[in-house]
């Protein structure tokens, strides 16, 4: 389907992208760049990449399709970098887990050939960063969300599609805007509250002690503190506004818990767990073969 | 080594700690008893109890080991229950999350028989309750954290240590107050967290819609908040003054997240992000086998 893929950043997701991609025999090439040599070097060790490119601009060159696999504030950079070799024939996607802020940048970096660029968030992760992590199997049964704007070229929107599907994932498609408060609510909150959790524990004299009787609880609730610092300060700073509402309604809610901790109302609190323990006991995480998702 | 295990609450807790000891050939009969009628027989079917007692004192008839499994605010009455006759050589434990609750109500219901109690508090648990997921492997390579009182017999301390130890925990000795600080911080406020996350999405006009989007993170960093509400809401209103300073702390750590983010103060947000990836990236569950822990 595609002779070359470009990838720019190298690492869990760009990389499990080319090896997804490479196994559904979807692509003939992959040239990768990564803004570390070390991390580029590693890829094409691993047979992620098949070759090395000294600049974004030269993984670009050849390709018909590229991912952009960087943190969210390097898109536009990226896309500046990349733009005089951006054609209507070629399909651009990003990775990010915000896009407004992507959706702009794009418009800014590429102005008339913002055609084709797809915006893409596929919902997927693993505990480690890195090349040595990427999977083929990242984005299997995952969904992904496409965020195009009205100049997307249709054309490039059906690729983007099938080029998901054919890796396994779900494809939704969703307004930026829509986007962005919905991952606020499911993902940006849940890390912003896990770090503070951590630095939390870890700010009192006890702290060393506290992680040391740290059970199953515990290592789930906190696994998402372990993300990539420079990938969640650009995420939590683009998508501020989404996350500071989000915030204010956590912490309505916690004072409603605490509220009814302090004055001993065991049936005030008894309530209020039972409606966040029903909606998690009655929650699946939606994958490519649920049905109950439009 | 146990002649019968009298088994109060044949639940999750209960039901593994009676299959644990039935698979190491510690005790040779279990009899147990459930507040619903329902849950005992269950247990007997599936041959996590042997005999079903119509009372928590005919579960204690006859017994030399007695393992309550109650949610914390029923440890009171259910001592009360069976005090008559709790004798010095039997060994009565608990396996509740608070403890300076528990060894106040052992010391009002079982007064000059308070020696037989040994306060036990084992790291361990799962996504879902009930003794249909009861498993003799729950408490293997976990932590048990015994909290003996000046009263506490040496004779049963000992037989503790040693059943525990038996199957497959490491043990561990704290003083009441302090256990119940360390798990204010690293179980019970992940779990009030949880709780008010799940209450915030859920409360919102889109939380369906948003709910459909959770991911991997969202799985995990919610898991703890399909916890069962009675057990959960004695647990909060136990240990409410240490749960109170520890929501203070990590208020305050949200807070300087969340004004670094409205400042746009990407170094110092990338700062804090890291201090909490750092911390939890070398971080691991303590296991019994753990060489790290005292």
């Amino acid at each position: 389907m595609f002779e070359q893929l470009g990838l720019i950043g190298c690492g869990l997701m760009g990389g499990s992208f080319a090896l997804a991609l490479k196994r559904a025999g979807l692509v003939k090439r992959v040239v990768g760049y990564s803004k570390s040599p070390s991390t580029t070097d590693r890829a094409r060790q691993l047979g992620v990449i098949d070759v090395e490119a000294p600049s974004a601009l030269f993984a670009v060159a050849g390709a018909d399709i590229v991912l952009l696999a960087v943190p969210v504030a390097a898109t536009e950079p990226t896309l500046k970098a990349i733009r005089h070799l951006v054609t209507p024939q070629m399909l651009v996607m990003d990775v990010g887990s915000t896009k407004a802020d992507v959706v702009e940048a794009a418009r800014h970096a590429l102005r008339d050939r913002v055609g084709s660029f797809v915006p893409a968030h596929p919902i997927a992760g693993a505990e480690s960063a890195g090349v040595g992590q990427a999977s083929a199997d990242l984005y299997r049964d995952r969904q992904v969300i496409l965020t195009p704007i009205e100049r997307t070229l249709t054309a490039q929107l059906q690729r983007a599609e099938t080029v998901w599907k054919a890796i396994g994932c779900r494809v939704r498609k969703m307004a930026p805007q829509d986007h962005d408060a919905a991952f606020a609510a499911v993902s940006h909150l849940p890390h912003l509250l896990a770090f503070a959790a951590m630095n939390a524990v870890t700010g009192q004299a006890q702290g060393e002690t506290f992680l040391g009787l740290g059970g199953p609880g515990f290592r789930d609730f906190t696994r998402i503190a372990g993300a990539d610092p420079v990938m969640w300060r650009d995420i939590l700073l683009a998508n501020r506004e989404e996350m500071m509402r989000q915030s204010q309604a956590f912490q309505a809610a916690l004072a409603e818990l605490e509220a009814a901790m302090q004055r001993g109302d065991a049936a005030a609190l008894e309530a209020l767990i039972a409606r966040a323990s029903q909606a998690r006991g009655g929650w699946h995480m939606p994958t490519a073969s649920s049905s109950d998702a439009p």
